[in-house]
């Protein structure tokens, strides 16, 4: 009987070597095999759902919004579908020529893009994690290993298994995307470990414990965001409808996203009227306001905010305001509590607004426009496999072109080097 | 008494606050800065020569070569600073706009190329990387926290106080490049961890084994390249005198880099006549031949190869040698034994060419050029802080614009999300 080790080295081992011909997949072929693998979850979709409601029976003890988050209808399934052939229609990243130039010696130097090779998906509860994830890393080229979470093992097996069937219909031996067959936490670790060298990057989807494991204990590089706490910074030459407008906006359209705003800073002078006029708003709107001894003179309704709500993600209709001078005490608070996520400023003073988007050390930093925006499709990107917080190679949404790499082509006609 | 672990945090950070100011460094103050550090290095010169003359005192059982490596001449200490100079006159890597666009909402978003922050440089011996590494730093607007090897600490902390010394001059604080002070050990273990967050990226610069140490122990991003078992591939269309310049040129014109050519494979039809005309001028150039068993055959003053030799980076006037079927198989053979660094086909036949240049996972492959172009300076790039063969942030040489990230800089006019 094989252990769980040897079973993990043996799937490591299975992605090296398929990744050797998924990287080199012509662009037809990949997005045949996406649409293929759409259709195939729109004719499972009485499987998956069968297979979804066995995940609901375990589930007993999970809280509505969880259970809700787990359970798949026909329309999240069809939703599903239209995700991956959405990715089937966006460009290949691969291949791209990032930039091309000749050097004195007369080489003939480009950087092309090509994909990163094997990437381990480390997630949780949301059932379509499995599909998306599947879908952006073969269409950049990569071979996934999938370990979600033992809450939706079985739907997941079922996306996954109609995923492999896609692949088959349009002639492909099926082995781009890997499911780890096992709830064995263990599992987990070998993944952080590599599977002897054979994963090149972990990306962790889920709540701040797993991630914080994942970028703790992996011993190769670490895709990751850990929490979105987003701030809104209202500028004394603010105009004070959009101010309003994008303050309740970045707060309150959805709360859960990590681009949903958490702080709001307002510049003192302007406190008592334009202040109070967004914390009404944000009050009425349904949001629990925290607020400084400043903010809790003029709006009273206000709870007192501690030390600690500065740098919490509340993910919910809460939020913590505060009164500051200008501009920079706005930068000096973002820096020191923020998670360089997402900020906006909003003010109608160009140069003030230069300084906030130069000073502030964030993946993104917005003027004058909703902290909601902070999304690969809103960029423009396409899917996302999730916002990356990190310094390195990508940060911001990850899409299909962040899941690539590059490497140097040279073209020569006999240099030797002095 | 401060424990080192309360030192090293204060280092931590210090150098979290100084990264503060320096990634908003204008132009021109960094520059002046530089060039005011080469005027006090040569200024220093005989100080620098005193103290390194310390470190090659306590040093009395490195062998010569080593030796070399640690002394530091007039001419040495006059091309650090010719080097610091030329960093200088590069473009500065901070605030290139990377990519520019407008969505359909409206927004205005621009990629802008941003400081990594607080870089950690882990290396040995060769004192000239103190200076290239902390003016590369300072050039892309990071903090850098140098630990150098103990043998040359005294040459390290000279050139150091140089370094702040010359940002004195032009009127800055002196805090951009921090030298750790103690050559204990467990600081590099502390600065593995990050100290406290403080440090975002890892640089190590040295033997297999530190490498090796930091990649296994870190726990914040490390930008490495282990080795470079780097290979040239003689096509059967390749120009003989052309294949022979550049396997010579490949091996030989410096042993000791990371792109120097270690294995040499040869396509059997051409083994007896090309193939033993360049294993030939190699002898005849001064190179140790281990080949498998046809390579002994047509060319009998070769050692056997055995299996390790295929992996093995010598740097030194050693080759391993090989007969190979087609492109397919040298394919193979790299892609196994390979440390996907770089790569090299020699050959007339431009579709077999494109088949070697798409095929490799490598990150500089080169059709008729010599491997020893892998460095920065031949790619334009400028000085190089090492080469990089990880998939992730940068590959290849590793220059000023390969020690910056990005954000998203997104104008709007009052958009909130629907």
């Amino acid at each position: 009987m094989s252990t769980l080790r040897e079973d993990m080295l043996a799937i490591g081992a299975a992605a090296r070597e398929a990744a050797r011909h998924v990287r080199e997949m012509p662009t037809a072929l990949k997005n045949e095999a996406l649409r293929a693998i759409a259709d195939e979850l729109r004719a499972r979709a009485t499987i998956i759902q069968a297979a979804n409601d066995r995940d609901l029976e375990a589930a007993c003890d999970l809280s509505p919004a969880l259970r809700d988050r787990l359970t798949l209808n026909w329309e999240r399934v069809d939703a599903m579908a239209r995700g991956v052939e959405a990715i089937a229609a966006l460009p290949d990243p691969v291949g791209r020529e990032l930039a091309r130039w000749t050097v004195p010696s007369g080489l003939d130097i480009a950087r092309v893009a090509t994909p990163i090779g094997v990437i381990g998906m480390i997630y949780e509860s949301r059932p379509n994690v499995t599909a998306d994830a599947g879908a952006l890393c073969l269409k950049s080229g990569n071979v996934c290993i999938l370990r979600g979470g033992s809450d939706s093992i079985h739907s997941a097996a079922a996306i996954h298994e109609a995923m492999r069937a896609g692949q088959l219909a349009v002639g492909l031996p099926g082995d781009a995307i890997i499911q780890v067959p096992t709830t064995d936490r263990a599992a987990v670790g070998m993944m952080l470990e590599g599977l002897g060298g054979a994963i090149d990057l972990i990306i962790p989807r889920g709540g701040k414990s797993l991630v914080k494991r994942v970028q703790d204990e992996a011993r190769v590089p670490v895709l990751a965001h850990l929490e979105g706490v987003c701030h809104v910074y209202i500028h004394t030459d603010a105009d004070p409808d959009m101010a309003r407008a994008i303050a309740v906006n970045a707060k309150m359209r959805r709360t859960s996203v990590c681009g949903a705003a958490e702080t709001l800073l307002i510049d003192r002078e302007i406190l008592a009227y334009t202040g109070v006029d967004i914390l009404s708003a944000l009050d009425a709107a349904g949001c629990a306001v925290r607020g400084d001894a400043e903010i809790r003179e003029v709006f009273p309704k206000a709870a007192a905010a501690n030390d600690s709500d500065w740098s919490v993600e509340y993910l919910d209709a809460v939020i913590a305001a505060k009164a500051v001078d200008d501009v920079e005490e706005a930068i000096a608070h973002i820096e020191r509590y923020g998670s360089h996520h997402t900020e906006c400023i909003v003010t109608n003073d160009k140069e003030t607004a230069e300084r906030f988007l130069t000073g502030l050390d964030s993946a993104i930093v917005l003027w004058n426009a909703s902290t909601q925006f902070a999304d690969g499709a809103e960029f423009g990107m396409g899917a996302e496999i999730g916002i990356g917080t990190g310094k390195l190679h990508a940060r911001g949404p990850v899409g299909v072109e962040q899941l690539t790499t590059f490497k140097y082509v040279v073209r020569g006609t006999g240099q030797i080097r002095p």
